[in-house]
């Protein structure tokens, strides 16, 4: 059965307000023990979004110009910050098409992503893009497998071309590529240099998916004592801790999250953008909501999974087929007489609908007696529960539809002719 | 194109040494930079999988009784320590599945999930499990709007259940619901009387899904110095953190990890197996390596998806279609010369193969000679840069298929004629 009429989660707001009230700390909940010092951006950060760039390096990607306008155009209407799209070097189309995106006039910043050159970002520049993101491998295993330049080397070029970028009046951000299997001291190192040299942001890479939070939380609290500029982070999802990461980069002061839709990229992908989004609305209830068009969400990742010929996954945060689906006897009967007590998200704020189910051997009385309701039916608690042991039966013996489980909750009502019960 | 030569990853050993060699600490990465304190048992936890009971509570589960069995007996075989089935209060079935289950006299330890009543717990330990694992919310709104008892009533109730589990010879765990919206000074209260009471393992759950990998190091490593059982942990993936949590867990001193297959579970459910894996083989591969048949894991999920009628998300941790795709022309030329420049996981640990994508705009002539080469056709790095700018003249226009790129490949070597090209 669906229920609509969930209100929002209430959780007390923690962020900013340093937990005190009227002189007093407040006592809180394991939950809300997070940092609220001032380095966190829980409640600030912005997106910079990559279904054109990450995305289009998805297995089976293959955007033509009108989708990729199309995608463009729903991101930068859902309200990410930046959209990045793949290096006009890598194709002629490719370049076509950032030319026509950076002429649509979306209001998103539109950036490219291309390699840490002169002749990358030159023809970056030249394609109209309000950005170009630069990036290189630091870790001792790219630069030995590929493309073997030293720290040094890195270091001069990326200095000349940040300020090559900046003096044509373009934002830069220079990344390191594999970043969490550099040496500390190089990064940091190559990080102050771009920064002296006037980059807008820095960015710092998990390439390979192999970071934990803490280790995230770590390099990027040392990071932003380094650096005055902003903190740009890209996760991969290899080991499933690509939300993670992001949230706690945001927690230790990163200003920017990629991500890319249904987190489509390289091998299983990055952070994706509904996941991110689920992650920090718990924090941020207000900034999300007002910054972003969340009930478009399920719309964009369908046209998204439809481009490049994938299912949203069964289990996708927010969207997917049972994200809101609630079972067990026990989770029903909370559910239904107060939501939050088995949802953190409220599926309102993102326009979907949750799903109580009925039909199973591990149902409760309480989903039972609310179905008899939806179908105009009305029992006592005392029928109810008999009528719940019938459905069990048959449930425990095969899988019940819902219009079985009607059926049977039907064939009762009549056999039990309460008095007062309408006529259908 | 297929590889499957990939060594293993090598990744300096940090558990155990606390990089000490030679009187000298080792420096470390970023990524190595994990707490190797004493508390962590990230090199030694066991797994309660519990795809037969939170598994249950996905939306589209029913499990027969000969499907129970072939689900257990495939995850004994694969060295899941423990097995949780449904409570056999829940259903007549679910009692005689869970008794049949425990006279297969499998290697794992047959645990059952039931309320923390003494009523369920003898009808728990009379069905012949090893293990009772009790439950009860704790969080002010499950005892409002779910059970309505007072966290004095809980714990009276905790210690009777407790102890008379274990006066019957069987193992208990007793566990908070909704751990992270709770009380954290009713929490320790609670657990540290039902370790008093004798208790095997308490357990924290993260019902709804909201809490943080530090949020959850902070509260584990708190109790971990509270009580003196074992500590076990639920995390739920509402907001995609639940593999990074249970990583944190184990960091901060929990012992035992709740996973399912494929995550399934109420809502968009639990740490998956899968993806726990995948996290806990980077830090500790000899481990991994030595208790869980992970060439048996793709068999186990397919066999769960088929039950439960799901696709496996395309993006799956490891076995998911695009787990270890690689398509951009950088990451396809180091993955040629040196697979764990973009790979953290092996592959062929898991009984899979990486793919390398070569018919795509952003394709590079690395990956076009190493396609020519598996055609049987030899040709210069020359060569490959002319044939590569055709094939992605040819991608950017429409999507190639594999059969279109050899075709282009034979054409243009056929075009080419090199003296010393096999004739084929």
């Amino acid at each position: 059965m669906c229920s609509d009429h969930a209100p929002a989660v209430e959780i007390p707001a923690v962020n900013g307000t340093n937990g005190v009230t009227n002189g007093r700390r407040q006592p809180k909940l394991p939950y809300q023990q997070h940092h609220s010092d001032e380095r966190s951006n829980t409640g600030r950060f912005q997106i910079i979004e990559s279904t054109l760039r990450e995305g289009e390096q998805f297995a089976n990607a293959f955007y033509d110009t009108e989708t990729k306008i199309k995608i463009a155009t729903a991101l930068s209407d859902f309200g990410v910050e930046y959209i990045e799209l793949t290096s006009p070097v890598a194709s002629p189309q490719s370049r076509a098409d950032c030319e026509a995106i950076c002429k649509l006039g979306l209001k998103a910043k539109i950036l490219t992503h291309v390699r840490c050159t002169m002749e990358d970002a030159k023809v970056a520049v030249a394609t109209g893009v309000d950005g170009v993101d630069v990036v290189i491998g630091t870790s001792q295993i790219l630069r030995d497998h590929s493309h073997h330049k030293s720290m040094a080397e890195i270091t001069e070029t990326a200095i000349e071309v940040v300020k090559w970028i900046k003096s044509q009046g373009v934002e830069v951000r220079f990344s390191s590529e594999d970043s969490f299997r550099s040496n500390i001291v190089d990064l940091l190192s190559l990080y102050q240099a771009v920064d002296k040299a006037g980059c807008d942001r820095v960015g710092v890479a998990d390439t390979v998916g192999v970071a934990t939070p803490r280790q995230v939380y770590k390099l990027v609290r040392t990071l932003r004592d380094v650096v005055s500029c902003d903190i740009e982070t890209h996760f991969h999802n290899d080991t499933m801790c690509a939300v993670a990461n992001a949230h706690a980069a945001l927690e230790a002061g990163a200003t920017h999250v990629d991500t890319s839709v249904l987190g489509i990229g390289e091998r299983n992908g990055i952070t994706p953008l509904g996941g991110l989004l689920a992650r920090m609305i718990v924090e941020s209830p207000d900034y999300v909501k007002s910054r972003y068009k969340l009930a478009k969400l399920k719309e964009i990742e369908d046209l998204v999974a439809d481009v490049v010929q994938v299912n949203v996954p069964f289990n996708n945060p927010i969207t997917g087929y049972s994200a809101f689906s609630h079972k067990a006897g026990i989770h029903s009967k909370a559910i239904l007489a107060k939501p939050e007590t088995y949802e953190i998200l409220n599926p309102s704020d993102w326009g979907v609908k949750r799903w109580i189910h009925f039909s199973s051997r591990l149902t409760g009385w309480n989903a039972i007696k609310s179905r008899a309701g939806q179908l105009g039916l009305i029992i006592t608690d005392e029928q109810a529960k008999l009528l719940t042991q019938k459905i069990k039966a048959m449930a425990d013996v095969r899988p019940l539809a819902i219009d079985d489980t009607d059926s049977i909750i039907r064939s009762f009502c009549l056999e039990h002719q309460p008095e007062d019960q309408p006529d259908q």
